[in-house]
């Protein structure tokens, strides 16, 4: 790990990233071994290693995973869903399994294909889903913390966007926490902010986690990925740019950079009549309103294995 | 020029690149043809070319050149001095020349390696002397404005630099139009900074502008120089992206993005007891110490040719 000057064994690695992990969940507040924590697991190497540290930390967390069902010839979803359930099943952990198609009456790409006409690039559809049900499913079993799997590289990478284009609300936005801070909203965070994407693959090799290595068949040609190829030559040409670009955001934040009138339209909230989740404006949420479009009945319960 | 979907014949080039500057001078509010302007020419393309295009918009803009003293083997210092002079002779334009060995006592390389022993490099000792120099000169003479070459590409690079470390100071200082708001300190203006480095380079080619084509020896392996690299890359594999980056940086700063309170140090203003202008803590100016420490006499008059 060059830009932390170290070389470790294997054994003594698998004990530093969950001390790593450990000191990030302290250091941002994140949360206490008295919280129930749901961890979104997507088959991935990141999320599953997350939930193995978490296990490993003592913190008491369930995982949920979302099916998006997207095939695209790979068979992506079904793979991605054997392994999350192959990972619970050997360690005995509880995992939600929402299924869109099933609940929503539409896959991903069916809503995307639909919704997005012309531009057929499931990727906002995909997110805005994904966002609902979280929240969704937190809310519903009365966990009280989200928590994801997005490593160092995939923040660096947003925030890197981000900045190359100084979208203000999602600068002010993007942080290791999202407080609960409107009604209907559930507490988000983020233990692996502070993990390159290469600790996180090494780790999970190491603890013998058997994971999804496809990425997303629509996330190619990303300008998310782009990015990260971008911070990955910065990274290699002058190592600790990544860990330095978004601890430095964090730093000139937290010291007022930013002030937080330009997120004035953030503080109106509206409850969705549908839904109960927080929307920017009055009547049906972005997803509700998505959905409705789609003629199926809608239904607000969990989807169980 | 692919950013503006935009092909034109050399006549046309010519005409257009000046209108984009004058756009430029009159979207920030620059100065007026009522304005004395002082260009600081450094003999390079931009600002020989930024000189040019002045006179040709009518402005009244006379030339400040600084003789740094480098040499390192290819006469830089010469060179670039002799470009400047030619420039300013065949054209009938006044040129300042500041001589910073005849004046100071000592070259930029002999500054740099008596006060910065160790890491001999002079950039940030060159810097802070242009800087005082260019602020004396357009005093003492009453110029109204400084004018300086920025391109797109240097302030593009500048800001990038500035936010992959989220130096929050320079974030906030960085501008088009840097105002006289302490006292002693002169308004800087960069009408460039909407140009990209290669329209100015065409620009030179097509006015047949001679100038000086070797970049300063110091300057090469400099972070500002690789995060140019970085930059042209991005710009190559997506065209408009120093531009927009540029831009949409200025536009969120105008919507009030950055809060004024973390530049409050910057309000405490003290006057130089030696040279009269401005520094942040009372006593001698960072030039001044500077200079102070060669046992030299320093003289506060100009050194003319």
């Amino acid at each position: 790990m060059r830009q932390h000057k170290l070389a470790l064994c294997a054994l003594h690695y698998l004990e530093w990233v969950p001390e790593q992990v450990e000191r990030t969940i302290h250091r941002y507040r994140m949360f206490t071994q008295q919280d129930r924590l749901l961890v979104a697991v997507s088959g991935g190497k990141d999320s599953l290693s997350l939930w193995d540290i978490l296990n490993r930390l003592g913190y008491t967390a369930d995982g949920l995973y979302i099916s998006l069902g997207i095939d695209e010839g790979i068979q992506y979803s079904q793979n991605s869903l054997f392994f999350a359930q192959s990972f619970a099943e050997t360690r005995h952990l509880h995992l939600h399994v929402v299924d869109i198609k099933k609940q929503y009456g539409e896959t991903i790409p069916e809503l995307a294909g639909r919704t997005h006409r012309g531009h057929y690039k499931p990727c906002s559809v995909c997110g805005i889903t994904k966002r609902h049900v979280m929240n969704r499913v937190t809310r519903e079993h009365g966990y009280s913390v989200l928590v994801t799997g997005h490593n160092l590289d995939d923040e660096a990478a947003i925030l890197f966007g981000n900045t190359m284009n100084w979208i203000s609300k999602y600068l002010l936005h993007q942080a290791p926490v999202l407080e609960a801070n409107k009604p209907g909203l559930v507490r988000k965070t983020k233990p692996l902010c502070r993990m390159y994407e290469r600790e996180m693959a090494a780790y999970a090799l190491l603890a013998q986690i058997d994971y999804i290595q496809d990425e997303c068949p629509f996330a190619q040609g990303s300008t998310s990925i782009y990015h990260k190829e971008v911070l990955n030559k910065m990274e290699t040409d002058r190592p600790g740019t990544k860990l330095n670009f978004y601890l430095s955001f964090l730093q000139a934040k937290q010291n007022g950079l930013f002030s937080p009138l330009v997120d004035d339209k953030a503080a109106q909230v509206h409850a969705c009549p549908q839904c109960g989740q927080p929307t920017s404006a009055p009547g049906l949420c972005v997803f509700c309103r998505m959905v409705a479009g789609s003629g199926n009945p809608i239904s607000l319960h969990e989807d169980e294995p």
